[in-house]
């Protein structure tokens, strides 16, 4: 057998077949596996018939086939089965090969496998890949990192099989060891907050305005014309079209308990690791899980009041609906201004140099989030690499300034009537605690130091000889217990 | 040396010396031991002296002096120092001896040295103390569990030395292995949430309603005789009425940039990883979170605008004061709910048989979180150990729709002018979704099976041929692309 192919891809889910199909038609040769070998002999004999796509029954095999450096993706569950198939293919390999776990892996899993992997001068890749079946098929993000002599040669063939974004492929180097995981984490952790906002203004229309599904996707089909133009936005207006067989709507009979496979989780649990305040993706997490407890709901909902909606509440439903646009905007702002937090502090706790702009283009085209609204945060991060916070930056100063009033007067009559809107609300919440100099912390420190001995510092500009700059101060608040500060303690 | 004490302490920071006092106060010897034994001899020579208190400089003087089976508590920082300790104290038990960590270590730990030491045949009791260092001296909540063959042997002495709540201790068995901490974790966690919650209403009562600390304090002291009875309004109260050597309120003066020590995050995280919607102690880690970015929140205070403030905004401020009385209370319901609902789950994950009613009375006491309001939960899970939810016995029932039109109003207001109130938003917005039969993840679930591919299941009453009951449904939405579901990917 002689070394026919550029690229060989193991796992023949729906993505592998389709991401394959997209490699073959960018003019690469490309060798298919999979550890159920049926899979490969249908996929051959159907999908990948009259393509430059060859089988293989086992890794020997194609390895075999592999042109060198070999260039190996993995498109199987993540865990375990990632571990199993990277051991029994190493040995086939020869020192500067090339395994790329495209995957939703975990990033520390990535992270330890590229220190393993580099041990044995094998390339590692973790490349988060974004857009489902269709983009796999047609243009997915592609968001690669670890070792980065891998990058010359996977390039070409990602870059050309890569969703692009005004010319430029949704795809670049994102960083070392498990960075391409962590920021594809990150894209679904925004994904899920995209997705609870996006259904809190649809119950708001529903329940609230009281329009039909119809006229809400009509909403959608104009928001999808201005500042929110986005893949989510677009599938939303689709699926609120399309009816069953009786000719209702088939979104009103789909069980509303929401699914989840983890990596929205991850990206809540990491942001209450590192510190930061991503506080929309932790609701839309915790909005999947309440909403998963649909039996307990059934029967709060004849136990628990709420007020009353009155027929006709919405007096101007244009406005209605305007400020719901303003609230989804404003709030979509404040989730990637945390979402950039996130991979900022990432930066620096991991070590990683990452690059801001690059990442916003990977997201602008191809993958689930991809929207109009990422080209601006990719100008940006263009215009200013180091911005401290996206909200910083003139055009989304601007935008939640303006949208403000709208998102205001959304959370209010969502509050006041009873419609739950946790992540618009949180928006709000973070919004006008990130805007004050001053919040209540003082005195949250002063109730640690009380009962705790914790210790606080004094603000500057009140300084003095008992209250030293700088210093932890522990103040004897009961008069009586003492005065040593807490070493073992914690609260 | 012969063996005359009846308990032994490795810690001498303040919570070990303050729990020894109170040990020895109660009838029994205790021996002290610290690393840095120069700890050991001040304590005996000064707060140790007269009682019932022998020192020990080194683990082999220590359990030569304590009768069989021994009983050694350990008050140390926890991680490391903990298994330290545990690895040389070991080979000088006998089977049958007790070690106790009274540490805030994290219950997988826990978990981890119940099992190790298990084999060794040395019972492992993992307990949480809470209370300050004030509690400790004079009537901790004691929170127990581990070997359960351990409790009668500690049983007298720790409810000896508890709180106590109506004449019994707030201190029981909670379950096997790290059930103890897991427990104290979760009380930690609940912590966190009712002190952003308060410092959420002082915030809204200085910016909105123009009272000064004093009149604040007031506030409390009055809240203090109502339903939100509980040390932290207690110290609240104290902590405003402080004044710094000018005369002007100290707690004025702190820097508000809130520390933690992780028990609250890693409540939010287990709360991530349970699947439980635990959106108020999430809130209040991630307030904490913001609270710390002091230097880019003043950036942003000069950046980003908010809605002015009118002078006199509040008419009525008795009106206003009990309208937040009610959100305080309403939103602290929510908050203990969640934790229960979370506690629920850890039962069934991790096969832990838990006390709801005992753990609530352990929590009634001595603890931070005591308050009144944990009594009437105490009554609650006594009348009915299998409560399905908090908020399902009737006294939290009457009391929610009770205190639901201050609740609401509270939130639009803060909503209105720009005041965060994020654990209080949060907790509305909990409410609004857990009463609500249907929730918008219907339009999430077809979302997830547009680009997924990931099924979803139909409401039982709209069941029908292409849409049978029970089944993962998969639609074509888009007219291309396959019909796998998918089986690799997951979002």
């Amino acid at each position: 057998m002689s070394a026919v192919a550029d690229f060989g891809l193991i796992g023949l889910a729906v993505m592998g077949q389709n991401l394959i199909l997209n490699v073959a038609d960018h003019g690469f040769t490309v060798v298919a596996y999979n550890r159920t070998t049926s899979k490969v002999d249908e996929f051959l004999a159907n999908e990948a018939k009259g393509k430059s796509i060859v089988g293989a029954h086992s890794l020997e095999e194609m390895v075999s086939k592999l042109k060198t450096p070999r260039k190996v993706m993995l498109l199987v569950k993540a865990g375990k089965p990632v571990d199993y198939i990277i051991n029994d293919l190493v040995p086939l390999l020869d020192k500067g090969d090339i395994i790329i776990d495209g995957g939703n892996s975990h990033f520390p899993d990535s992270n330890r496998r590229f220190d393993e992997l580099s041990k044995k001068g094998i390339l590692f890749v973790g490349s988060g890949v974004s857009g489902g079946e269709d983009g796999a098929r047609f243009g997915p993000s592609l968001m690669p990192g670890g070792a980065a002599e891998a990058w010359p040669a996977i390039k070409p063939i990602f870059q050309a099989i890569s969703a692009k974004s005004d010319g430029e492929p949704c795809c670049d180097w994102v960083g070392p060891a498990g960075s391409g995981h962590y920021v594809k984490m990150v894209h679904n952790g925004i994904e899920y907050g995209d997705m609870q906002m996006i259904c809190e203004t649809y119950d708001i229309m529903k329940r609230l305005g009281g329009l039909t599904d119809a006229e809400i996707s009509e909403v959608f089909t104009k928001w999808n014309t201005g500042v929110l133009d986005s893949f989510l936005i677009e599938i939303t207006r689709d699926i609120l079209k399309k009816n069953d067989t009786d000719g209702t709507p088939l979104v009103e009979k789909i069980l509303d308990s929401a699914g989840q496979k983890g990596t929205g989780k991850w990206t809540a649990i990491n942001a209450l690791d590192l510190g930061q305040p991503v506080t929309l993706i932790g609701e839309a997490v915790f909005a999947r899980c309440l909403s998963a407890l649909k039996s307990e709901r059934t029967r709060a909902s004849k136990i628990l009041p709420g007020p009353k909606i009155p027929s006709g509440v919405v007096k101007d439903k244009q406005k209605f609906v305007d400020d719901l646009e303003q609230a989804l905007y404003a709030s979509k702002i404040i989730s990637y201004a945390q979402g950039f937090m996130l991979i900022r502090e990432a930066g620096k706790e991991y070590g990683w140099k990452l690059n801001n702009p690059a990442i916003a283009l990977m997201w602008r085209g191809g993958c689930i989030i991809r929207s109009a609204f990422l080209g601006e945060i990719t100008n940006a991060y263009r215009q200013n690499p180091d911005l401290e916070n996206l909200l910083f930056h003139k055009f989304f100063t601007e935008a939640v300034t303006k949208a403000q009033s709208g998102w205001r007067k959304t959370v209010s009559i969502a509050t006041e009537y009873g419609i739950p809107a946790p992540a618009l609300s949180t928006a709000l919440a973070f919004y006008d605690g990130y805007r004050s100099e001053r919040l209540p912390a003082n005195l949250l420190q002063a109730q640690r130091d009380y009962f705790g001995a914790h210790t606080f510092k004094v603000l500057p500009e009140f300084a003095s000889a008992t209250l030293p700059e700088g210093k932890d101060i522990h103040i004897n608040w009961t008069g009586h217990g003492g005065n040593i500060s807490a070493s073992t303690y914690d609260a």
